[in-house]
């Protein structure tokens, strides 16, 4: 079976076991099956425990040696010495994928990273692939599928987040995944396999990796430099400071490397590396937002004159260059600007906006540098209320429009965010300037700043 | 007249006329009249311009010169070239503090140059002090003052945001303040003076500036030593690229400096130093919510390994250790988790949370975490639902609990973190982790990191 074909059976099960479901359903039982319930799995769904026969009127097995052949997945969650038996009843139902979340394998004791050794060895005698064991789950919401106990959101994002936490399954990343992977101790499946299957994956457009450890660099960088081509790998490398490094190793169970050797790796393979858990939603939605761009030259709209110092201090540190705006430019917006403050580029706006009018002033100044040709991307600073004006302008453009959206983020503006479906929105000019960065990475790496 | 009772002319008018205040209402009006009456002033008012009788039930005077002696502020808002002549009038009718907001002054051009300094030396003959040209406004909730043209936040926050740009004034610091001053191009009043009146006001308990120059060093030194040992002062300086100190050049007509001798000014003035606008919010809300704090050792209580390792990492950054919690601490607590894997800092209690129970789990081990002696302040990680057991369990103790609240932080949350009150709140691990180390570097300067 070809990895692609194997790691189907993870993501795409069309039916699947689920060995140790806790009887327990409503909030705070952490229920695998009443959460795939919950999420709309067309595929079958065979319970095992031994305590019961139904649970959310379902049929449910006593053990996996009751199940029938053919099922494509097996999700684990018994105590972890049972682990290897029950892998092996699975095997022998011809199951060929498990997901293990149980806990207390390598990441645990000298009891532990023996029984992942053993649970290893059965698999691979018996032709099995295993995700974990230690894994909070896949979910997948382009097929319905979850394997995790907790919910999660279920959009259809064309962002793939595979990690080596449940955390940032859950959100961490402060961005919705429409694919998620937690690969937990990474016994056998690893971020190669995974890569593979997302590069031909047609859902997905954006891929982001948490990574705490590897085992096989070199594969992870042969098959990222190929994917790389086709889509946008983003990297958060975690566990760089000493204490986190002896943490890790007690939650994956193993060693992670200096950090500097994996920016490196990620650098030849075409990886965009990145420094904190924010950026990494910050950079995926840029990518799935905003259109290709290679350019250097950034003009920025401001109603105010600090925010167009705090944007250029911002282009500064990204190795950007404000944008010269073009005398046609100049011409078509000066009428709206007082004889003695003619636009330059930032666009202080404010005095004319008092004149002529907030939104008028806007609209015309994002035209003019949309059309100029020596503006590569436009940083729009502003509030809430003047994203639908700026979608209405800059919408279908093939220039990149992002905006910074400043003061307080409370829950009277959200539901106006939503509204516009504005999504290229930053809560400062770093963040929205690093989001950039990051598409200009990818299309120019030689511009990486 | 001393510099506390001046500056309380300009934050705490019992009066204040409105020169060019525009006759227009509503959306888009800009009208200072119209957001004066809605933020409730109590003082009179004095409306000034020459083409009407009456805005909004007011009567309107046609001149200053028509006004009645005896007004404490005037808010100048005419074209520039008359703003000599109508400071002359106020001077005149025995004003003795006016803000400026007109531009077009040293920011602009030559004449805009000359004409500051005409204003400046009939204010200066006239023993009047002018805040501006070019700001925004003062805003002071506790007064129900403001000269803004536009709505601003109205909370009684005790954080005063002093700085040189009508963004700050308007949330670009993510942030509530209740006292707000744009000093604008600073031809006469400047930090220094307005460092002096917080530092004595019973209202506030933090001092956030915003800073892209100064004209008098080491008086603004002098004063914040003073201060800055009576609550907390935060600098964010802007402008630190070459090409931000030439639009500071034109934003406020004045003269950025090298950002490094703002750094070393800082530290001898015993003032935090930001190096971006979220982190004003983050460290200001740290300061007002959270108890006093020396120490170095860091509890961290995670649902998540990774987040732990995220937590670590954050801790080295800022030169925290994690704490190593007492024998009593985890011999109360490790009855919930499994034995291959006994409570250590960070505290993982997922597994304890799916046999015990979530929120049973938390709150024994924050308690614990609480109550040992060699934990010095706590980082819980968590989602929103568990803000509300944090906030009952910590709340009233001496020890600061911060927390990261990890995941999407979508509208559908928002309410629930208003309904706990729970303020400590954080969206990545950096961004707790650096409020602390504020908060530690106030108590005690020698372990900044």
């Amino acid at each position: 079976m070809s990895i692609i074909a194997e790691m189907k059976l993870f993501m795409e099960p069309r039916s699947v076991a689920l060995a140790g479901v806790t009887r327990r359903i409503g909030k705070g039982a952490f229920n695998t099956l009443e959460n795939l319930l919950a999420i709309g799995f067309k595929g079958q769904i065979y319970p095992v425990n031994p305590k019961t026969k139904e649970i959310l009127g379902l049929k449910v097995y006593p053990d996996v040696a009751s199940l029938p052949m053919g099922i494509d997945l097996a999700v684990i969650a018994t105590p972890r010495e049972v682990v290897p038996a029950v892998i092996g009843d699975c095997i022998q139902r011809g199951i060929k994928a498990a997901i293990i979340t149980s806990g207390g394998f390598a990441e645990a004791d000298e009891t532990g990273k023996e029984l992942q050794s053993e649970v290893l060895s059965i698999a691979k005698r018996g032709g099995m692939r295993i995700i974990g064991p230690n894994s909070l789950a896949v979910v997948n919401n382009f097929s319905n599928f979850t394997s995790a106990f907790v919910a999660s959101p279920t959009d259809k994002i064309p962002v793939a987040l595979v990690g080596q936490s449940g955390g940032f399954l859950n959100g961490f990343a402060g961005f919705t995944s429409g694919k998620s992977i937690d690969l937990g101790n990474t016994s056998d499946v690893d971020f190669p396999e995974v890569l593979q299957y997302l590069g031909d994956d047609p859902d997905i457009k954006v891929i982001a990796l948490q990574i705490e450890s590897m085992r096989d660099g070199s594969k992870f960088m042969s098959i990222a430099r190929k994917v790389s081509k086709k889509m946008p790998i983003l990297a958060l490398k975690i566990g760089y400071s000493e204490e986190a490094a002896q943490a890790a190793a007690s939650h994956t169970g193993s060693i992670t490397g200096k950090a500097e050797v994996y920016q490196a790796a990620f650098e030849q393979s075409g990886i965009i590396s990145l420094r904190s858990v924010d950026e990494m939603g910050d950079v995926a939605r840029a990518f799935i937002n905003l259109p290709p761009f290679k350019g250097n030259k950034i003009g920025v709209i401001t109603p105010t004159g600090a925010g167009g110092i705090m944007a250029l201090d911002a282009l500064s540190q990204h190795g950007f260059e404000p944008a010269r705006l073009s005398p046609r430019t100049v011409e078509r917006i000066k009428e709206f600007f007082p004889p003695w403050s003619p636009p330059t580029n930032p666009v202080d706006m404010i005095a004319a906006a008092i004149t002529h009018g907030y939104g008028r002033v806007y609209r015309y100044a994002l035209a003019a540098l949309l059309e100029d040709a020596s503006v590569d991307a436009i940083l729009c600073i502003c509030g809430i209320p003047t994203l639908e004006a700026i979608q209405q302008v800059a919408g279908g453009k093939s220039k990149p429009v992002i905006t910074w959206v400043a003061g307080q983020w409370d829950e009277s503006l959200l539901p106006k965010v939503k509204e516009t479906g504005y999504k290229a929105i930053y809560p400062t000019p770093e963040r929205a300037i690093r989001a950039l960065a990051a598409l200009r990475e990818y299309n120019c790496p030689a511009k990486k700043a």
